[in-house]
């Protein structure tokens, strides 16, 4: 079954292709750039799923779904949105099919040619304020706060599993008010509800802040971001929030009448998060045995594996499992018992490992004699006997144990890794023995950006929202600057 | 805001057009023969995936996802299949757009054609059973029980919001099995699942049974339905369920090792229901004044409007209100307390009519006196006054109720359109008058059915899997028949 993984210092690269695949995650398709979510990842997307549409609703959200199709004209509305997506695109252009005239095989029908050519949605802003424009007459139709859970597409040249695929599923929120305020307010509560979720539920910690004007979303007057940092070091984007000002509303002629008869256009926001989140879950925690996933995303949180030399033993076990089954559901624990006699028990120890299920129960028939059962957490590896009253008090306290000490080891690892460095001489020698985030002044040009750039790799991540205001210099030109900006170099 | 219907009576299709629209469950897009789902109508399908999909888990499938594109070639490796669904297609032929010479928008780059085009998934047994191929190499790797949720599109002439659109949302089940009898059990065991779903959740009986080898799903051997009666009298088809022999593996060269060493190739299943189920819900139940929504689906189960003269007495019946909201939902009743001062208690008695919430609770300030409330139905549009001192208790009783009575008014309403008929002049004769479903005898033959349909618009709609052997003539040629069939004109 290949248990053995390439390992992350020998190619971190690797290790992570092959821990996607092995670990029954996705694998590639026949598609070009698209995956095949398999049964195991897509269980872990459906735990993010429920988690943030619970939280979207909690704030006001409702879902709604619009269509998969954008006319090629709509492209062209908004200035910067142009430039930004309607590039790289998948671009449907017929309609039909029918047999070839040889017999061989079917072939596009030349005379079924559409009038306009339709994009597979790459982003919904365009058709999505299309719609709003029927939808708001006044005041009193704001603010529309919709989500749609959807796949999109986007041409990708080189792409990697959940990382970058051309096809992806995302949460898109597009949101419609009255004011230049509620929007920004908007925006600023959803990219903290994507940081809630990426340190609460994916044990991830992430650092907010502004991007920078060239980093933003095409159509965006500010885009917030959460920045992850992965185990190689490398800083991954899990989440962006746009002001979008009102250039949507103007592009689509969305205007609202407010309560003093004054028309004005809506403005807007947007926001998503996607099946990238369960990369950046896979590379920030996992390890060379395989995944390491927090419990509450975890599709299985507890496994039981039998150890037994006669079917009377298994037996024997099979009856005290019952109750510890039953004892672990009962506190809504989700829990696998398995008895395969296919399997030998290191085979299936070494397979739940490879799968990151946070813990592991063994029983044998000695743990019988002694009412006892043998823990093992995927975090740490470690291992200990526990009497089996009570074990569902045990568990339950031991995955809330892992889920903080995920959380709190991708922590210390993120936070040993941000350093501050004032020149840029420093910086780019930094470069060459250093990974992580690194805190410098810039002196908020592109110009210095972009020189940044093209000469490290490096990029800027964000404007932190809690970096302090401090008085320094630009690391590049020397210029005057007022707070650190995060750079690194990232995916 | 339009809260008066075109009457059932008046004209059925302009009825429902305007309800999809009016109560906010969909309504056209910019895309041709798409819909938007609109937030109340999402949240109805919302409710109807839930439980679909615990059905599903319940049952032993669990989900993945497979691309949106596939391959043209892959639709003519199954012979049928590509009769079936290689014609009315969007067809992606390019991957690139480019800004106009002319500065007038962007065009399609004719650089960037695709060397074979893609597909837009009408239905994804061939990219599924593509991949299907690596997952599968002995018994051990038998059953697969897989489900997606997904979007799907076929390039229909002529569409109604809901029963058929050119996207639709659906979800797909593709099991492969061992053996042929157990791809029968599964096949069986889903539309049975389908069936429970239609009765028990949306309160629509439908009569299950097997279609005709013309009305057969494109490379199934057998196909199972579900078929619903809507009040116009015309049937709908609401859910599949196929048995697909060994076709797609054949196709795609899916073999297995089975325990005894031999290779056969895998037997497979798949079954399938759609937001179409949207419009057979709706189309079910719901009568002049607007929607009826069986409580277990319906977003919103109760409203609370409050009826007052003045602020104080709002305030006086807020502060009651806020008791029954806490209790109504600590029995896990969804409720909403409509305190809005821009509409009238009218204006809202009539909207959330429109809507189809099951159960208005209406609180004035004589109710307060009497510790008080005005209980409304909306399946049969009656009101009772109720002692607040229990009124969940009350309510969840009532929700109940309602839920059987409106699957009791759909069934009696489908038993009384069931008719015997021996003759097919009669039965010709009937169709001017009568509605509904016919049992009839029939020969079995694909000419007699086809002339049915040419002669009367009316079809096989399947051979109800609870039809009695009786020796019968085939109405048409009066050939022998050993069961009558279900025939009627259809959706």
């Amino acid at each position: 079954m290949g248990k053995f993984l390439t390992s992350r210092n020998e190619d971190y690269s690797q290790w992570y292709n092959e821990l996607v695949t092995k670990a029954g995650l996705a694998e590639p398709s026949a598609v070009r750039g698209c995956m095949v979510i398999k049964p195991y990842g897509y269980a872990i997307w459906e735990k993010m799923q429920r988690a943030l549409d619970q939280m979207f609703k909690d704030t006001g959200h409702v879902n709604a779904y619009f269509p998969l199709l954008i006319p090629k004209s709509f492209f062209s509305k908004e200035a910067d949105h142009v430039e930004g997506f309607a590039k790289e695109c998948a671009v449907v252009t017929h309609y039909r099919l029918k047999n070839a005239p040889d017999g061989g095989g079917v072939i596009v029908d030349p005379e079924a040619k559409l009038e306009e050519e339709y994009i597979i949605r790459p982003t919904s802003e365009t058709i999505i304020w299309n719609t709003y424009k029927n939808w708001i007459q006044s005041y009193r139709d704001l603010p529309i706060l919709c989500n749609q859970w959807a796949n999109v597409m986007r041409w990708e040249m080189r792409t990697r599993m959940f990382l970058r695929t051309a096809e992806f599923l995302w949460q898109e929120g597009h949101t419609a008010h009255a004011t230049r305020e509620e929007a920004l307010v908007e925006a600023n509560k959803m990219v903290r509800v994507y940081s809630d979720f990426a340190e609460k539920w994916m044990a991830v910690p992430v650092i907010m802040g502004n991007k920078s004007e060239s980093e933003r979303f095409a159509g965006a007057l500010e885009t917030f971001t959460i920045e992850a940092l992965m185990q190689d070091g490398k800083a991954l984007q899990a989440g962006t929030s746009h002001f979008l000002g009102q250039n949507f509303a103007k592009a689509f002629d969305v205007m609202f009448t407010d309560q003093t008869g004054n028309r004005d256009y809506v403005w807007a926001t947007s926001w998503g998060v996607s099946t990238r989140l369960m990369g950046a879950l896979i590379m920030a925690h996992s390890d060379d045995n395989g995944l390491v996933l927090p419990p509450k995303l975890a599709p299985i949180q507890v496994v039981i594996v039998p150890i037994y030399r006669s079917a009377e033993g298994l037996q024997q076990i099979t009856a005290k499992v019952e109750g510890i089954v039953e004892a672990l559901k009962a506190k809504g624990i989700s829990v696998k018992y398995d008895d395969r006699d296919t399997q030998k028990p290191g085979w299936k120890f070494a397979d739940y490992e490879l799968k990151g299920v946070p813990v592991r129960l063994a029983i044998g028939e000695r743990d019988l004699q002694n009412d006892t059962v043998e823990v093992a957490r995927r975090d740490t590896l470690t291992k200990e006997t526990v009497a089996v009253a009570g074990i569902e008090e045990y568990v339950a306290q031991l995955l809330e144990n892992i889920q903080q000490n995920i959380y709190k080891k991708a922590l210390d690892f993120r936070n040993s890794k941000i350093t501050k460095v004032d020149s840029y001489d420093e910086f780019k020698e930094l470069l060459e023995t250093k990974t992580g985030f690194f805190l410098c002044h810039w002196d908020g040009t592109s110009e210095t950006e972009e020189r940044i750039k093209a000469e490290t790799k490096a990029t800027i991540r964000c404007i932190p929202f809690d970096s302090p205001e401090e008085e320094g210099k630009c690391m590049v030109t020397g210029k005057p600057s007022h707070r650190r900006v995060l750079i690194a170099k990232a995916y």
